[in-house]
């Protein structure tokens, strides 16, 4: 039995049946029976089951903040976003693999990658929306980061339409007036918030 | 034709077919083929679309932020958020209309209410996986809030375990530790810190 992170242990959630009303190569939906710590009769929940993803905060020597510009056709709209992408394993990875996913995204999206002597750090994760899906963020900072010879490589599904580099002030304007408007970016945003490695100073 | 946000206008995005691969009352699964304001040729792309949501960061007269703690069956834990919930009606609502779901919802969620003289305030609105849903979330701050004579009144479905008012450095903690791990309360608080409404103070 395993001791979870909110003082539950696994033996208390029990999927009791599971039903899959439809599945592609991007993700799954299932309607499951669960009991949970504190309800023992089974309810019925809808879950859109997705892969894990990583995101990353990648910081410039004038610690600067890379965001691309991206198209994303379930809202419609082109938007400011930290450089994101799915973990294709299913199956667990150690922080190692996962943080190479997180350097080749980097690497493909913005055509920047780690300077040398530069670091990357785990910041934590998230889930995206967990009411809904099972969507789970691992969260990274690459510092400092430099243009890389070969560029970027976008892929073919993507639509990246440009990459700019960001000063505190202006992400600061961005967030206060929905310009950054995603999840990963406010999460990101927020975490480096809380370690001091970005500051909103209202001095 | 409608002006969008990013500088396109809404002609440039047509939805050439949508084949509905799910539906039932949380959510639809469609599978369209989409022109985009770069892209001409249309490309398929799966889309969950869910009703919209709000969400709303309550502080108490001493500036804490009210947190509820509740089971996510996508996710098999028990975690700290900030209240929230889904806006019924698909019709366009004014943001009167939006700011009573709010404020709905923090009564069911907390027993709170706003205080005598408090105020209510729109931050903005985000997306809370836009490259796999349309989830559209309005963020909301009510101040100060108060116990409601009436107290809370969770709804069926919904697990809530536990209800309290974080301060800052208590949130700043469980935002590092990744114990505050979903989109919407990362979201807001980066809203807040955006605004000086909260601030990490690292001085």
């Amino acid at each position: 039995m395993k001791n979870l992170d909110d003082g539950s242990t696994s033996a208390d959630w029990q999927t009791v049946s599971t039903e899959t009303n439809f599945q592609n190569d991007h993700l799954e939906v299932v309607t499951e029976q669960t009991r949970t710590p504190s309800r023992r009769a089974p309810q019925p929940w809808t879950i859109v089951r997705r892969k894990r993803a990583v995101t990353i905060a990648a910081l410039t020597s004038d610690r600067k903040l890379l965001l691309i510009r991206q198209e994303r056709i379930p809202v419609r709209a082109a938007i400011w976003e930290v450089p994101a992408g799915q973990i294709d394993e299913k199956t667990e990875l150690d922080a190692g693999a996962i943080a190479a996913v997180a350097l080749r995204e980097l690497r493909e999206e913005t055509g920047f990658e780690l300077a040398e002597g530069g670091e990357l750090l785990p910041l934590g994760d998230y889930f995206t929306s967990p009411g809904m899906t099972d969507e789970h963020v691992y969260l990274f900072l690459a510092r400092p980061v430099r243009p890389s010879a070969t560029g970027h490589a976008h892929e073919e599904s993507e639509s990246i339409l440009d990459c700019q580099a960001f000063g505190a002030a202006e992400l600061r304007r961005m967030i206060d007036q929905s310009e950054i408007r995603d999840g990963n970016t406010l999460g990101i945003c927020a975490h480096l918030l809380a370690r001091g490695l970005l500051s909103f100073d209202h001095k």
